[in-house]
């Protein structure tokens, strides 16, 4: 049987090197190894140097492993905030990070926008320890502009910056001078098995936990940031981790590496350019964020309206699995996410697909 | 290059099905399967009614699915206990749950045994609202008995009780009467990669849960008992979870159940058997646990003395992986898993070994 396109904002299509690594990856034992030992380490330091590199993260940051990016909103709030956080929201995935802070008793602001805009202005927060933001809401498809998050650091140079980058990385650039905590998990954007999160925070952001931890306020146990950050110095991780799936990101990262981020930026670029013009193409169909500005390169929203359900159907007999809508939107959206694993000619195929759609 | 033998006590050796199991995950996409589809609900209800079946779990206990063991000690504190617990502690792994409650602001209190010994008598703990058992100490290899875990129902009937039986499922047979929550990783036991913690609770523990919520106390965000039990009965996840580690546990379950718990059962006293009567046969090496009544049948630990790094050697030569000792045991104890994944040739293998070492 032919496999189909995994078009889904993830879990999505995997990059093409996974099954490959999987086998090797047997042959070598991995899933049989001690996380204590150091063939361990090594792969530790693999996963994590590599993504350095990749993303260009600076020293004085620290890379540590979740289960997923769901946990990370629990730690962060948890390990960053003692009473208050402010939230950016405009879509499913930005609400239930705001969310946390309520079920994890913070005071927590929403600053809201609708679900097809970003925002315009960085409001001044005072008492916020933390401001969240959700770079790519996969929910609805709106990315932040760079310039707009970067705009924190200045108008809230007490606070932490975290932004959630789940369903964009490794795409986006980020300057790590104007942003404290950054998270994503590799099911997405890296292609690989979900059941793993990378949480990447600097020194700001450790100094924070340990400042609440000593003031006696809780901030979780095996996998508090001091716990984190003080196994991730000996390329360990507190407790036993998905091995696996730390080995896979090691290996792909490093497929990514002799790729080239730039010219994954560039084909990601030109994937999103040739996916949305086929969205103002066809007439029956458009995308759902109207401003060019806010339009995410990574997951692509077509309103679809009362030809969703049969775009769909024509989608999956070409092999083509879209992503449906979130949420309310599932009837009359649909979602393609435009990761690093989805080649041109896949996305060239697609295109060419939604370009000849007739209901 | 022949692989080795792992008898580390986890992760340890793969059962036997698993690397085929994901060969068809790939070819199935069950990588890129979304964990709303009902594909994976199908996977997820294979993986948990097989569960009940081997482990004759009953209908009123939820199967709930954590990244680790170690998230599940957390969770369990954090749902389960509002004030005090109790913890019999005789090794590492009892130890740090007992200061997983003290990290979370509760009042816990230890019972402690020697590390090689079990408990004698169960006391009576008024003021606690769970007490925590490791039915099997995986850092030293005392298991305890069945009678002294169903015991505390008796003489502590206002308490939950907690049983990790992290590395000795799936071969004891609890009496799900006398016990409320019990969990266990799949990378000892069931021979899979690690990256899957499996929390078994029934409705007292939910209700507790809820109870605790009420009273404005804080349970957690995604991973609290209500949010987990609410999705597992839909057959979902809270998160986007290990999806594969899911489906290969289904696999693996549904592989025992052919091959019969009895059957593994029995095997496993078999091979418990002749590994301690190798170590009570060779004069330079003995069993860890003096009293027969406390040893593992699952984590057979060895008291090697000056002789454990040339035992090692030994075995090593042989393509025996031995797990090295539990901390301060590190330099003078070896610890050999007999999992149902280490067939009865591999462990008479290593019997032979064992009974005509010399140094």
């Amino acid at each position: 049987m032919k496999q189909k396109i995994i078009f889904t904002p993830g879990p999505s299509q995997l990059y093409f090197t996974v099954e490959d690594h999987i086998r090797k990856a047997f042959r070598d034992g991995i899933p049989s190894l001690s996380h204590r030992s150091k063939t361990f380490e090594e792969i530790f330091i693999r996963a994590t140097a590599g993504l350095r590199s990749l993303l260009g993260i600076p020293e004085h940051f620290h890379i540590v492993f979740t289960a997923s990016a769901t946990e990370i909103w629990e730690r962060c709030i948890q390990n960053l905030v003692a009473e208050q956080s402010a939230h950016y929201v405009n879509g499913a995935f930005g609400k239930r990070f705001f969310e946390t802070a309520g079920q994890l008793g913070k005071k927590a602001e929403a600053i809201t926008a609708s679900d097809d805009e970003g925002f315009t202005t960085q409001q001044t927060h005072d008492s916020a320890e933390l401001i969240a933001l959700t770079h790519n809401e996969t929910s609805t498809g709106v990315s932040l502009p760079m310039a707009f998050i970067n705009g924190f650091r200045e108008t809230n140079p007490q606070a932490l910056i975290a932004v959630d980058a789940v369903s964009s990385l490794p795409y986006p650039e980020f300057d790590f001078t104007k942003i404290d905590s950054l998270f994503f998990s590799v099911q997405k954007g890296f292609g690989l098995p979900a059941g793993l999160g990378v949480w990447i925070v600097n020194t700001r952001c450790l100094e924070r936990a340990e400042q609440i931890k000593s003031k006696g306020a809780l901030i979780g146990t095996y996998h508090n940031l001091p716990s984190l950050v003080s196994y991730a110095r000996k390329n360990q991780t507190p407790e036993t981790p998905n091995v696996l799936g730390i080995y896979l990101l090691a290996m792909v990262v490093e497929d990514m590496l002799r790729r080239g981020i730039k010219a994954i930026r560039n084909e990601t670029e030109y994937k999103a350019a040739i996916l949305y013009q086929a969205l103002e193409a066809n007439r029956f169909i458009k995308p759902f964020v109207r401003k060019t500005e806010w339009r995410s390169k990574t997951v692509v929203v077509a309103d679809c309206g009362t030809y969703t359900k049969s775009l769909t159907e024509y989608l999956m007999q070409k092999g083509i699995q879209p992503g449906e809508g979130y949420g309310s939107y599932h009837a009359m959206q649909l979602r393609f996410a435009n990761f690093p694993a989805h080649s041109k000619e896949q996305v060239e195929l697609l295109v060419d697909l939604l370009q000849n759609f007739e209901p």
